[in-house]
């Protein structure tokens, strides 16, 4: 997507040099627009580790890179193949443990892993990692596109039952291509709908406390030109209830076997207030993002409690830097809730890579079939 | 109630000086406990609209000590009691603009200026002033500690039930002694179950984008020994899903004759997670705080918008002094409502001074009967 006027993705090859992966610094959003480049297996653990790049699918890709740069490493330590093996099988140990909790980091890893040791010289061994992470990229772009068309044709009709009149779609957190490495997953339809001329304006909730709608999608929004407005999370009710929205659309880290949706915290109190106003939710989930183990999404589902820092603690921008201001007393007592659960039964539809389904297990069976 | 072990209330007459009026800075809460002493009408007009006081309850009484201090400005000026009335008068008229929107300054400017036309001499003035404003205060806090009795039986009753177990209370924004002379309203309840030895906890959702919850509601608790935990609104939902909370208790801005409950912009989203899981939602209203007038809340009700750099801009405190951090990009787009509705059908009950009441027009008439 674009970013003051050029197209970019999450991650690319320098093309100076083949040698160096650039990604974008999301830990310098919104405040200023940096690539950083990463020139060696550590280097990409370090960015998956303290969230230069972030995101699911993002980490993913990053961490098939991470791979590659162990590979060019490794080249230049070592003459036998095995020793070279050996190496890269400790680098991926290490980028794995980056983000121990993201199921697409250890996939895409090990993915790329498994190509890598069927290959017999060393060059072979590069490329197939080359090939292998640029193949996880496209793949993901090609499902969020897909996500994309699927969920814009629910904005079209929204726009035609008002006599091709603006759809309002509320957002929650970050779904945006900036989770991915192009179009996104929840704002992959918007930014179709707006390619085919369709009118389009997104309530972005803030998402405390790390505050993604602010940060990023707000700005990825706004770099796009798609009309948006910024709104507190407890504000998502309210512009409901005044008829100002037409659907919601959310992202989702892990959904159950029976439709359950978990996603950013917050999720759940904004699919309530859709569906006391009979406002449509949608959650739009890449296949890999099912979890088929699980039934029971609140039972079931591990929630993380986070840092209470991130509540007492503000991040601003200032002389070029961030930092952390106290926005609370020093001894306050915090619990920092990292996700909550949607019940299907709040869900309207799923949007995959592989159509518009039901949230529960009859549909989400025969997705896999 | 207590600051670091002091009983106060949050309004009161210097003891060594009559002629000034003492008041706790809440802008400096919860980083600095400050009091700041009120020597004019000029100075009570700014202490009021700068938010030095602030909660409609407290900013009625504010402004009838205004009508007390502008007394004795005049008697040093005037002889004549009509100089002295007609120089009271313009100053009732600026105290009363300071914050035109709320309900409970202008009520209490306007019953002590009467108060005050009725007698003939200027010390007859002053004394009256002075006892009207002093009755205001007293008034509320039997208000609140009435509402605070009734609503004490709820947690005892809930308390029974889990074998005079922990009550966990949840509460959205500032409805503690803070906002009005003493105990609260919301949570009036809090703080007299815990003097009659009933366990209980408090979920403080933060209350975004003034942070009333995490600056003020926490603060009270943690200085009056109330256990609590600060979280994100986003996740007021999650601990309600997780079977973490008994009961909702928040106060209320406006309540219609149908008992539609407007409060700050939220306790929407709260309530509808509080129904969903079928725990009781009880809002604490003052008979002040009704407009017999409305009847649809969400339609008829007017909701202010907000300047947008409450939502782009975080108070950090750094030095001794309070801060703005830029937390978004500089040319963000912002809608920032203030508050919003609870529609009946989601209200367990209505705590007032006269008793608890379902929340429809029949009970509420018979109210006012």
């Amino acid at each position: 997507m674009l970013v003051n006027g050029k197209k970019y993705r999450t991650i690319w090859i320098n093309k100076q040099n083949k040698e160096v992966v650039c990604v974008i610094n999301q830990n310098m959003l919104p405040f200023r627009f940096e690539i950083a480049e990463i020139k060696s297996s550590q280097g990409m653990f370090d960015a998956i580790k303290n969230m230069t790049v972030r995101g699911a699918p993002l980490i993913g890709a990053a961490g098939a890179y991470g791979v590659y740069l162990s590979l060019i490493e490794a080249k230049r330590k070592y003459k036998r193949p095995d020793d070279v093996d050996k190496y890269v099988l400790e680098m991926c140990e290490l980028i794995n443990s980056a983000r121990p909790t993201a199921v697409n980091l250890k996939w895409a890893v090990t993915k790329t892993l498994e190509k890598v040791l069927k290959q017999k010289t060393v060059s072979a061994k590069i490329n197939s990692a080359l090939n292998t992470a640029s193949r996880i990229c496209n793949d993901d772009v090609r499902a969020c596109r897909k996500i994309g068309t699927y969920g814009r044709e629910i904005i079209r009709k929204l726009s035609a039952k008002k006599q091709n009149g603006l759809v309002n779609i509320l957002t929650h957190c970050n779904a945006g291509w900036l989770a991915v490495i192009d179009y996104g997953t929840a704002l992959a339809p918007v930014y179709l709908a707006k390619e085919a001329g369709i009118k389009v304006h997104v309530w972005v909730e803030e998402t405390r406390p790390r505050n993604q709608g602010a940060r990023l999608t707000a700005w990825e929004l706004e770099q796009n030109g798609i009309d948006y407005s910024l709104i507190t999370d407890n504000a998502g009710g309210y512009v409901m209830q005044k008829g100002m929205v037409d659907m919601v659309i959310v992202g989702s880290d892990r959904t159950t076997l029976t439709g359950d949706v978990c996603n950013k915290i917050g999720t759940y109190k904004t699919a309530l207030a859709a569906f006391d106003n009979r406002i449509p939710f949608y959650a739009a989930v890449p296949l890999s993002s099912f979890d088929l183990n699980m039934k029971d999404g609140v039972k079931e589902i591990p929630v993380e409690e986070r840092s209470p820092d991130e509540i007492k603690f503000a991040e601003y921008y200032e002389g070029g830097k961030i930092h952390k201001g106290l926005i609370t007393f020093e001894s306050v007592k915090i619990r920092n809730f990292g996700f909550d659960i949607t019940p299907s039964k709040y869900v309207t539809g799923i949007i995959t890579e592989s159509g518009i389904i039901k949230p529960n297990q009859k549909s989400i069976r025969n997705l896999f079939k």
